[in-house]
């Protein structure tokens, strides 16, 4: 029962690049992004993850602009022939992504700090669309941008990360679920009835069960959400009592726990 | 210049979970999968994340199906409540999900051999949508499913790796491209300009350029694909000439090479 669960502002993402795709990179700016806005009470209702192909990200950005309050990109915004994410996203809003003098500038300034020249392949980076704002990059200076409702940022964690950070007061902030997770031993399938009363009996309680990732017994969390502290406080009480009854000696712990796999 | 590439079979992937897109839980099996299918030759050429909703994920399965030769789903197939994906999927290819004899026997065998009986908790494993095949279940019993083009499968990674093992032999191949990748140091800046010529220069070759995840120096992977082997090792070879004349002395390795991030 989730129809009391307070309005939170909603996201997604767009993570860009053939390297995630042919799994010879292991994407971690998803789990980055998640958790950031799980604390600030932002619902993250969707991710997708495209190839560098101009028309499947100008489709996906068109698609979720338009679905979410906050849209996130990464990757595709480097110096090569293969980043291609600036003038798709101007496309998606149907602007022109010219070289800006204020990105222009930016690593001037940048380039200059390291006695290096703006070569044509740095000058790329300084491709943004008109009537987008820029996003510092204290890693290595080449801007992201933001347009309309849609935050571009770069592919490299540390600085997907920095843009993320530098952007975090313009970002919306919902009301932070309180979430209480149990954890236990053995399957879900033990508890699993249990839970489906326990949840139908608390209004505005959200229940996950969540195995450990061997699939072999190992620890089973069971979270419990609610935007009312005490809702999630005393559905986490009963799982640990559901736990007992099983002979379980069951731990809980306020947020989602170290367990997360 | 891809024209030239060979036809391969193209898969999508949903994984499905509201503990993903919270930030609770940081998926592997996307990786997983993308290693696999790259190595059969299979391009993968998009994957969603999806809450646990009937609505988004029916409109996520209809939509990927009907697009590539093979989807994958992970999650959302366990004895728990918040287990909707078998109805969601039997939904999206308009049958029902009823808990099926094949199912319950498969149920019944395991849990016999653990002495536990099959509770009404674990009679919702046994839901499979009307003439989907089932997919054996090594690590615990309850079995994923395959209907028309679209293969379901568990979300615990142990699970979900034994499944698309079990499915291996089922899936579409194609003609494996070549890669070989150029290790160097510095910003990818600095040969950018050299890999746009060289991409041009060569026909049916791919170029990707990957920096390191701090964003600051470290690794620069430079990674060449091609349907002709020679092609793929002539271009590394000529990527590792621009490394040179940078100053920097650059290693070549056949596949991704073990910088993946």
């Amino acid at each position: 029962m989730t129809d009391d669960a307070p309005k939170m502002p909603t996201a997604a993402m767009i993570a860009i690049g053939d390297e995630i795709l042919s799994g010879r990179t292991r994407d971690s700016n998803i789990y980055t992004l998640a958790q950031t806005l799980d604390e600030r009470g932002v619902t993250l209702s969707e991710v997708r993850i495209v190839p560098d192909d101009r028309e499947a990200i100008v489709n996906a950005v068109r698609t979720l602009s338009g679905r979410v309050d906050v849209l996130f990109t990464s990757g595709g915004i480097g110096p090569t022939h293969d980043d291609i994410t600036a003038e798709a996203v101007a496309e998606a809003f149907g602007v022109k992504a010219p070289v800006r003098d204020d990105a222009l500038a930016v690593l001037a300034e940048w380039y200059a700090k390291k006695n290096q020249e703006v070569t044509d392949a740095r000058r790329r980076m300084a491709r943004i669309p008109e009537g987008a704002s820029l996003v510092p990059n204290s890693v290595s200076g080449a801007p992201g941008f933001r347009i309309e409702n849609t935050f571009v940022f770069a592919g490299v964690p540390a600085i997907f990360e920095a843009m993320l950070g530098a952007v975090m007061d313009d970002l919306p902030k919902g009301e932070r679920q309180a979430v209480y997770t149990v954890i236990g031993e053995g399957g879900e399938s033990t508890i699993a009835d249990g839970l489906v009363s326990l949840e139908k009996a608390m209004h505005g309680l959200k229940i996950g069960s969540y195995p450990g990732k061997t699939g072999k017994g190992g620890p089973l969390c069971i979270v419990c959400k609610s935007a009312d502290e005490k809702v999630a406080r005393q559905a986490a009480l009963a799982v640990e009592s559901l736990f007992r009854a099983q002979g379980v000696n069951p731990e809980m712990v306020e947020g989602y726990g170290p367990v997360r796999d």
